[in-house]
């Protein structure tokens, strides 16, 4: 008998028809003599429809509210899922995050898990009861609401896995597994059938969108095995584990893409020492994650500042940004929304030379014209034109080989 | 300076611009010099859409799970309306029903409200925030979230009220006020300037909707003036308030009916001592209100008993009874969803004959056949054919000359 905690995102609950599927599954887990803990997503579409109406009603609503409100499509989808369950005679009870409690720190929208009180669940498991978590939210000390943000529902369920100590976590979403890439634009695309937590790291910070960065980062932390697969079929997926050997002998293991970021660039910002740090302090303090960031060689005591934001936050950021560039003398801030950033991933790298070289020559053979390049030991990863998107992850997983083994001729 | 609740129900709170609206109006109480407690209600149809989900689900849905999925609704307005004050420039704060705590029994989808701790709000008025509490839900001892059934919010709103010694508890609906008979079917209806806490009991329990009357309860035990009016405009409503002398004068104050109940009938219950009880208390024990009740006089030993409950605890009901009805060697159960009940209320009718006669005649002038009747010292109620309803309420509004006065010909 296994400890075994699942996760179903909002695909896996988009309608009555879905949930009972899930319903289903989560009971066949049981009947094999698990115990189990589900973590449920909001329905397909229903945060994305509360966002619209707060955004109808003002352009920057109250952080603190916004929290209420997105906090209540996971509530929705525990209570359907424990009815579900009930009605087909198991024994099962929802919990929002609050009444565990999930304690979080007060970043609202963006909030951090803090401690997870496992005496609840433990007890109820103990008279066999399936227990049905709400992803995605908790409570501060204060008694505020508070939410993880997009994703954030990953992060509840491996959070909630190593707090209980559980065998695996099974995360149940739309896709097989992890890919070598986007197989929307590249059918032949292959699954992995393992992959570390490094490796992910990178790959869901850079926009694959199959897990949210800081469930890996969890995962990695208390070395909780992620299982990530499809909640539609009975295919194993791809294990989200430890580095080991096997992995080391691949030079790229995956390929990622993501439009969500916007570029902004402040010119001739006057040169002295301090000056990227006052820059970008104000949209740390406003909790806007910075990613790339890029400064030039100097001339004549100026330089031009350039870095991205996630677009969720670039109208923020934005008037923070010229705000402080009017302040510390700058000439001017322009900004890009169409950009997107492309990398390759892979542990190989590591002992692998002629990566960047390679992927650098890969899309310049395509005119493909680079605007931003950052690196880090096992990913590298460059700003293009958002057009050029799907074409750059093309000819990338091509000039990589990472097409399906059983495409290739013999 | 008055501490003022008030409180706007889901047709006020239907959309963005109604949303938009109530803030407007919030926000001139508040700048008129009142501290302010804002209780509100699901946006119109959105309990009913979560509902039919669950409905959808399975036929009987767990309490527990139904109240935790239909308490989204308000927490999803709390956050509008907050999130609206705020961007307006005035400090709000939403609470949900736990936050506070609203405390409650733990009587899923009818719980009642036990205890309200001010202190949280009191703080937060101190520093003239104004606070947006949902309504219609609460958490009991075990931590389990409750609602408190339809029109719950009005109860919420009373019992804030009551707990803050409030001045004022305002009840923003879609109407004026209360009126002598619902104006859809009675044009020429004229609205109430005042209305006794008990002619209100007999209104709302028989069906005005106006107020749910489990506030009226509330509001009666604490004293609590109620104020019913229109979030539409700035017309004065009806106040709520107890009897006076002028009441009095007045033979019948209004007409109400009710389509919500269903009619159960058991044939040939052997008539023993403990019968009735035996029959009824299964009910009660599921929460089950019964209303009316009728036994008829007894046949060789045997007797009929028809009584009538909630439309939405038919099925339920229905399931109970024949259960009980085969156990005790009733010979049959039948039911019937096409009633009405039909009533007139007044204070006056205590010092005044013939009221009874004068209804069951016009009725019966019209061809309506009575069903079932029951009476009480300010009501007269009659169960008829859920066909003639409309024609009902409106030869009894006119044979007790409820029409406006300024309809009347000089």
């Amino acid at each position: 008998m296994a400890l075994v905690v699942q996760k179903y995102g909002g695909t896996s609950m988009g309608s009555v028809e879905r949930i009972r599927n899930v319903a289903r599954r989560v009971a066949k887990t049981y009947d094999d003599g698990n115990d189990l803990v589900v973590i449920v997503s909001a329905m397909a579409g229903e945060t994305n429809k509360l966002v619209a109406l707060a955004n109808e009603l003002c352009e920057f609503p109250s952080e603190r509210e916004y929290d209420v409100m997105v906090a209540t499509g996971e509530q929705v989808s525990i209570a359907l899922l424990a009815m579900a369950l009930n009605s087909m005679g198991y024994k099962a009870k929802s919990y929002c995050g609050f009444q565990i409690p999930i304690l979080t720190d007060s970043a609202f929208s963006k909030a951090r898990i803090e401690s997870i009180d496992d005496s609840k669940i433990n007890e109820d498991l103990k008279n066999g009861t399936i227990i049905v978590v709400a992803g995605f939210q908790g409570i501060d000390r204060e008694g505020n609401l508070t939410t993880l943000g997009r994703g954030g529902s990953d992060t509840s369920a491996v959070a909630v896995a190593a707090a209980l100590k559980a065998d695996v976590c099974e995360i149940y979403t739309d896709v097989d597994g992890v890919y070598t890439t986007d197989p929307r634009i590249v059918p032949e695309a292959s699954k992995l059938e393992k992959i570390s937590y490094d490796e992910m790291l990178e790959l869901a910070s850079l926009g694959s969108k199959v897990l949210q960065i800081r469930s890996v980062e969890f995962a990695k932390k208390y070395g909780v095995v992620v299982h990530v697969r499809s909640s539609f079929n009975d295919n194993p997926g791809t294990l989200v584990m430890k580095e080991d050997a096997e992995m080391e002998t691949v030079l790229v293991s995956g390929i990622s893409y993501n439009k969500d970021e916007a570029k902004v660039s402040v010119f001739r910002v006057p040169d002295k020492p301090g000056i990227a740090a006052k820059l970008l302090s104000p949209l740390a303090n406003a909790n806007i994650t910075v990613d790339m960031i890029i400064q030039n060689v100097s001339h004549e005591g100026y330089t031009d500042l350039t870095f991205t934001v996630p677009k969720g936050d670039f109208k923020k950021a934005l008037k923070i940004v010229q705000e402080t560039a009017t302040e510390i003398g700058a000439s001017g801030v322009a900004s890009d929304e169409s950009i997107a950033k492309v990398s390759i991933v892979g542990v190989g790298m590591r002992s692998h030379s002629g990566v960047a070289t390679k992927m650098f020559q890969t899309l310049s053979d395509e005119g493909i014209n680079i605007q931003m390049i950052s690196t880090s030991e096992i990913k590298i990863s460059c700003i293009i034109d958002s057009k050029y998107t799907e074409l750059a992850v093309r000819v990338l997983h091509e000039a990589f080989g990472l097409a399906k083994k059983d495409v290739t001729v013999e």
